[in-house]
């Protein structure tokens, strides 16, 4: 087992690692900015490096600084968390060359996957469905419902030049194709000069739907479930959720063994994750692979009981899974709130002095946090200030918590997303758990109209 | 279901009612006295009342005051924690004759376990074992060794008018008690002026071990599994587990039956917990039952994943157990560490304002708290202002947590007990799971041998 680990990041994930290395009895070096100076992955750490001014092209994206901090304290590995060098496939050879272990997959996969025309063929040879559509742009109408049939409705036209809505069409049926596709050709033409169409299959109601994957460097690949992105914003997630209300155990298990069927052809190690989007239908669609831990990855932790970073962490060191897809059960239901500073309806970042702090507790309330009270959340970094989630037998339990641990969560000083999140949970569809992507759109457009309402 | 339940306490079970309340969808009723206007289950209730000043006596355990909260503010129940009027049969039928739900077992059970003598009496017709002894004191050494041969060995020999050791002699063979007898209570004459003498099982390494019980108003009974409550310092619990390192599952099985046999003797409804000295062969011997939640219960919930405090309010509301004991799985390891505001090392209270606090988070950790920055710890109530309770997949993991929680800990401007627990989870014999109530003791008696060693 590692001696001392190196954590490339900051902020909640940089925490996170040193728990869980601290649990494994592994010693910590932290990395850090001069405007963390103060932050808690500092304080923390066993030892603690400042590689760079606050700027993360100067800092925590400096591949050299870091490089040297770990070769300075003599860490044998590197945590590289999420964000910044994580999927940096340069990063992880160049740590290796220097006989540093890269905690997380080989770099020929983090470079596949990180390309994304490469990733879709990849994953496409690897057995997992794409979104089927026209690969080049369609001659005319007749060929638009030849390909809309081979398809499967509904299908959405869309101009090669398009955007904002403009020159696309969603059609139901056969017979509706040819019509839409001249109608919607003659739009592009008006509007941008060019009519050429593509065409694609519409979900109607997507939800972003993604599998968490364990695997060691000896073929070994288990799948700890779901989790539930589909809230939101700008590609953005605010909310996530294990198990997903969307999957009943049968297609659980057939996303699994699609999943599990790919990450032995890719032959991917360490932990990742397949996203997919799903339709209402049941019928799911690779859209990406992350290679690397997520920010929503505890949610999984509650509902299997298993420690990710220590899984991570382990299996970098070449041990063995040790774990068959059948030990892997899952049971009650978390949610995660992102905590973000920022302004709950315009979603502004709000950074500053944070001037008073409680953190909710109890049962069924876990708290990854890396605000205090008198901690300043920077400008130059992403917002997240506290993940918390709460967690109960089933999702009504988990969802009634999330209420009342919001309820307790004081942040003073400083602006955060806390209250839009307590819309979430008083939105009924979110409460039945029937909601895709577009929810928060639709929450904020609610709250705008009832704006409007009582205006004078 | 209850539309509004008053609290009739303080502190973190206050907070603790409160939370499992608003989960449920109930209001909640806050009474305090003046000098916990300040305090958080003031804060988080919808209502508070104050009762009086901050003397327990004129507040807390004034029945009236309680009542007449309740009345004021139309509760349709009171749930009384732990302490103060939560083992008072008086008040609990008070409370029932102002049309009020009790939120407890029947007044009638209340009584008969908080009278010693009728509680042991009780316990042994309803088949729990008790602790063998004389019930008189013996004439002679003669009856003394045909006793301790009825009993089986070892034995203790204890002066009738004794204490502080004196007048005591523990005996391990059949041919050593007539001399013992002798011996001691010549002892004891010269001691006391009296000599006579009683006998009973002597316990070299006794464990406190308490099942917790769940029952309804309909005759069925479960038991959430045991408590390991070892480490106690003059009665006083410190840290509590679930399970017990101790218990084999044929053990949990046959204590099980037993309690829930009594239970179901007895009437039981409600929550409880039937309190056992488990000696080295695995013999267990009823102490006493608590007819109320324990501070204890979080390790409970953490193993079997149910709401402790949800279920004592639906049971008092008149539902239906609705579990079979086959549905209570116990999975993981969880440990409490019950922090005071007290020397780590004399145990005196230290009350004053907090001028710094942290809280620790991450997974596996579950914090509930009453403290929070600048907030002023009383000296009138008890010194509990946190319990931090630890879970993993195993005991190894759970301490691996306890550990790195109790290092993110920060109390300043009071002594807490925290540098007492990391003691604990450094020492050989707990780390096996290999101890006795007299495990503080130990340690205490060790790091006093070692502050000695390093004087000058």
């Amino acid at each position: 087992m590692f001696k001392k680990i190196l954590i490339a990041n900051r902020g909640e994930i940089a925490l996170r690692v040193i728990r869980a290395c601290k649990e494994m009895g592994i010693e910590t070096v932290a990395v850090h900015s001069t405007a963390d100076a103060e932050a808690l992955h500092v304080r923390f750490a066993d030892e603690a490096i400042c590689i760079g001014p606050p700027s993360s092209k100067e800092s925590y994206l400096n591949v050299p600084s870091v490089l040297s901090a770990a070769e300075i304290t003599g860490a044998d590995a590197i945590h590289p968390g999420y964000g910044f060098l994580s999927e940096n496939a340069e990063f992880a050879e160049v740590t290796q060359s220097c006989g540093i272990t890269w905690i997380g997959p080989r770099p020929e996969v983090i470079r596949l996957m990180g390309n994304k025309v490469r990733a879709r063929e990849a994953a496409a040879a690897a057995g997992l469905p794409l979104l089927p559509g026209s690969k080049t742009a369609l001659r005319d109408g007749q060929e638009a419902e030849a390909m809309a049939r081979k398809i499967g409705f509904p299908v959405i036209l869309k101009a090669a030049a398009g955007g904002g809505g403009r020159g696309m069409k969603i059609v139901r049926t056969p017979e509706a194709v040819a019509q839409a596709f001249n109608t919607a050709s003659a739009e592009a033409v008006a509007a941008f000069g060019d009519g050429s169409m593509y065409i694609e299959r519409y979900i109607e109601k997507p939800r972003h739907i993604e599998m968490q994957i364990v695997a060691d460097e000896h073929g070994n690949v288990v799948h700890f479930g779901e989790r539930e992105c589909s809230v939101q914003r700008r590609h953005q997630k605010l909310i996530e959720e294990a198990t997903s209300p969307a999957l009943t155990p049968k297609l659980r298990e057939k996303m699994g063994k699609v999943a599990l069927g790919a990450m032995k052809k890719i032959g991917y190690n360490n932990v990742g994750t397949i996203e997919f989007l799903l339709d209402e239908n049941g019928d799911f669609f690779f859209m990406e692979m992350n290679t690397r831990i997520q920010v929503e990855h505890p949610v999984t932790e509650q509902v299997t009981g298993i420690d990710l970073l220590k899984e991570q962490i382990r299996l970098a060191a070449g041990e063995k899974l040790g774990r068959k897809q059948e030990d892997i059960q899952l049971s009650g239901h978390a949610i995660e709130f992102r905590i973000n500073a920022e302004d709950p309806i315009s979603f502004a970042p709000s950074p500053g002095r944070i001037t008073g702090f409680h953190a909710p507790g109890g049962f069924g309330v876990r708290f990854d946090s890396l605000a205090y009270e008198q901690y300043k959340v920077q400008p130059y970094y992403d917002s997240l200030i506290a993940k918390l989630i709460c967690f109960g037998k089933d999702r009504q339990e988990a969802i009634a918590r999330g209420r009342r641990a919001l309820d307790e969560l004081v942040v003073e000083g400083i602006k955060t997303n806390a209250a839009f999140h307590k819309q979430v949970l008083a939105w009924p569809d979110f409460l039945e758990g029937n909601y895709d992507t577009r929810i928060v759109e639709k929450i904020q457009t609610a709250a705008t109209q009832r704006a409007i309402e009582r205006m004078p």
